[in-house]
């Protein structure tokens, strides 16, 4: 049985004072763990990616709803309920677009809402199992999606994927990575193209990593190689996660994604969204709904990493140009004037 | 009159005995000048990317056979003759796709031919009005292309650029850039979202550099982002050279042209080819008949240029997510099962 990403990537610490979360900025390089004793310290660690994947955050949010109310635990209940509000809020105003971070800490406030009349310590542990319950509930979502993709991923499937979706972004099997895990398991071979995903290579640095230590065969790409790779034939899935579904089925999910689609759509290539169900947002009609979170451009112009940004021996493909076909080019301009299609020079 | 850059990459140093090319590796940080004295030299400048860009490729190997007819002038005139064969055959090994570095290295070698009965000092004479000539036609084609172009790009137009088609790329005004930097020139302005061009970040590094020094308002992007921003409308063009083209219009160019194609063209937006006529390759009937030359995968795996990779002060797009519209999704996989479009959770 093949040893994917041995731990989750958030949980209490045995102790249940802190929660532990492996650093997903320092991988591949580093195996790092912090720490979060507060709701800053949690909202801090979501922002700079520190915590990221969609239900990951969720977990987390949960999680420090808890921690924020340890935190408290001394106050006298007004001052008590009054902090563990302001720190739900601090959590919760991390980041904007994946909804499962609103969602869980909701959940949380609405656990906290049936047990009101309690003490603080009652309140603590009713959060606690709540937040527990999010997990499991969780892993258990992760699983079933990864059996029911694994339907539409016949054995030897190559595939493309676009940031991270694995357990690093959820718990376990992960959603996008799921069914490649799992059929990894049952001894299925999958050959997984990587998209590097800049800015932050979440791609390269963290699907590389994990698909790679579960002995799927993986290729890591730069984002804009995809098009090349689907025009040589032979791809059978395009595979993501998302972080908020609208009612109509319009998916936010890190920048590129919609690219991938186009490509997909035009290359015959089936494209397969992995979707635990409270990333969907049922207030959000459409995609036009969901507000995009806008990210310093330095993340662009300096690289945050240190080298490598990838797992040692990892393949990749690296073709230095590719083809256009003249059917894409709406003109062909030269010193003799414009030319457009069907060319014959 | 806005200045663009300022002198053309390679060009002949003033007694005649060397190129001078700016190290384009070094760029945006610092503006290095190498002096290449053999044919060895030109080839790795080619290979190592020092010197790139298609038409800049055919100049600097023009020179090239002009600099190794020096190299051996001492020599008697069969052997001089044997090693501007051989040398001339490794400049033209250096790269396989753009086609200009064979045909500026084969119509070197005609003119050669042509004087062949000459002595080697009169042969090299010859082969440096040559490289002059092709330097100078080169010249002339790029701004009779920026003209061309310009006629497509109505004043305050918002274009999308990808790798390099810039002064850098050839000489003067580039192709791809041309009609932007000839544009700027007559007072138009323009808007130019330039994708960073992994793996080796030209666009960041080179299009940036270019385009925010010709006073262009220019905001960088990684590949990734070229479908968030197309999606949200008011993009008139994309515009980008070309290494070598086929007789039915394939065009080979910097990876990621492709799939920028495939975006406009499911958008609704031109994308235009720049390109002079050296680079049309009338022997490969289409795209298949194209080699492309894949490249070191640490150059995905580990950045080789210092840090900051884009020039100081440049506008960035930076959205972490994008939409993917429901219609483009094949299935939404939860852990009730697999749904298809149309979607209605």
């Amino acid at each position: 049985m093949m040893q994917y990403f041995p731990t989750d990537p958030v949980q209490l610490t045995e102790d249940r004072t802190a929660i532990k979360a492996i650093d997903q900025r320092a991988l591949p390089n580093a195996e790092c763990f912090l720490r979060l004793r507060n709701a800053a310290a949690v909202a801090e660690a979501i922002r700079t990616l520190a915590v990221r994947g969609a239900p990951c955050i969720g977990i987390c949010a949960a999680y420090g709803v808890y921690i924020a109310a340890l935190a408290h635990l001394r106050e006298e209940k007004t001052a008590f309920l009054a902090h563990l509000d302001a720190d739900a809020a601090v959590i919760s105003a991390a980041r904007p677009t994946a909804v499962n971070l609103s969602w869980a800490v909701n959940r949380m406030m609405e656990c906290k809402a049936r047990h009101i009349a309690e003490t603080p310590q009652e309140i603590a542990e009713a959060l606690c199992t709540e937040a527990e319950t999010i997990h499991q509930e969780d892993i258990a979502m992760c699983r079933q999606i990864a059996e029911n993709g694994l339907k539409l991923l016949p054995d030897g499937s190559r595939v493309i994927t676009h940031c991270n979706a694995g357990a690093l972004a959820t718990s376990r099997y992960g959603t996008g990575l799921g069914p490649l895990l799992l059929g990894a398991e049952r001894g299925m071979t999958f050959h997984a193209f990587v998209d590097e995903t800049r800015p932050l290579l979440q791609g390269a640095r963290l699907t590389a990593y994990e698909l790679h230590r579960a002995g799927i065969d993986t290729t890591l790409m730069c984002d804009n190689m995809a098009s090349y790779l689907m025009a040589q034939g032979n791809i059978q899935a395009c595979m993501v996660g998302c972080d908020r579904v609208a009612a109509n089925g319009d998916t936010a999910n890190k920048i590129g994604t919609s690219g991938l689609a186009v490509l997909a759509h035009h290359y015959g290539v089936p494209f397969y969204v992995f979707c635990p169900s409270p990333t969907i947002d049922r207030r959000c009609k459409t995609g036009a709904d969901i507000r995009i979170e806008q990210r310093d451009g330095a993340e662009i112009t300096t690289l945050h990493f240190a080298k490598p940004i990838a797992p040692a021996g990892i393949h990749c493909l690296n073709p230095a140009f590719d083809v256009t076909p003249a059917s894409l080019i709406t003109a062909i301009i030269t010193e003799h004037g414009i030319m457009r299609p069907p060319f014959a020079f």
